[in-house]
């Protein structure tokens, strides 16, 4: 990446991938990210919460407020 | 969904429909969609706070304050 | 409710009728509401706490801070 | 009170009255409300620790954050 | 005090006085109010942190973070 | 440093080099500082969460909100 | 200090001195204060995580985002 990159950048690059997103209350949801802003709002698109790796419940479509979120992870 | 979506476009596309909305405390709450704005308040008609899948209280209209809002998924 | 509700009309339609106040500590009063502003600070008239529906304390006139508030319902 | 009150109607009012102010950390604090402004920081005099009715400290002239606030009642 | 007292009036007029600063952690701090600003950032000189009225810790001069700050109040 | 150092100047110097960082929920993650922006939102790459010194998981590109974040310290 | 001192006069003044500060998270850093801004975000160099006096920990340089921070006292 170049010497002025954002971190919204790596959010950019990760759209219509499968991105892991941590919470604020120790949930893990991934799911296929389709937008976020400058809060860092983002919704996902066939989003599953998970435990340990495995998939504990099925949410779809899902919106996440940002302030809930600690951190937003491309998974390859 | 396109190039340029944004998060709001998830909730606009939600009004009127069936959504789940989890809750900072761990409460979760169903109802009809009516309204949100920048600050995800939003509204909900014949609101159904839900424990495990089942009913525990009807609460009819409800406001939500946005800063405590987890996330809102859209019910199939 | 319209194409364009806000959250807040709920709000306003709900003015100097009885409603249903959640706060983050878990503890809930009701009282008819007589004011609210767009950082959904409110005032009540008559208040009550409640517990399980009952009334544990009477409050008479009351600021609540919009901070400290989860959900406002309306009740019927 | 009229069609267009606000919340911090309620506030002006109580002015050079005895107040109860509930705290964020589950302490009560009484006195006569001084001053106040939008960030609803407030200034008390005769200010008294409350528990359960009784006095259990005096703090005399008290300035108090409004982000620690949730509630103000006018006591009659 | 006068009709349009504000809270920060307060402050003002506890400025080089010895104050007791309550914390969001429980702590106590008593000293010299030098400054104080809008975010009610604060600044005492020959503060201690104080526990059931005794001096605990001898801190000096201190900045303390507005947002930590639950009430001040000036000591007679 | 000179006389005019701005906090962020530090995060600058550590730009491409290996930053250890601590989250308000006491989890570490290491990896080499991308980009930050006002809010300290950061990216890392090649991200691994850290417990007393020993990699317990390997996260890769990772996007981490500003206000989870206590220190970023760059590890030499 | 004079009449008109405001709180950052004394982070001003503590500029390439040592300093502890305090976080919310109970955890104590020492070490020599090199920039700060109006966040309360700072810069140390040579910190150094303390507890009871004793040094746990090297962190060596330091960025600490202001919101973690309940206060910050130069060390004579």
């Amino acid at each position: 990446m170049g010497e002025n990159s954002r971190p919204l950048d790596l959010l950019n690059s990760a759209k219509n991938k499968t991105v892991l997103v941590e919470l604020k209350n120790s949930h893990s949801i991934s799911g296929k990210l389709i937008a976020f802003d400058v809060h860092i709002n983002i919704t996902l698109e066939g989003a599953e919460e998970k435990k340990d790796g495995e998939t504990i419940r099925k949410l779809g479509n899902v919106f996440i407020r940002g302030d809930t979120i600690i951190l937003i992870s491309p998974t390859v």
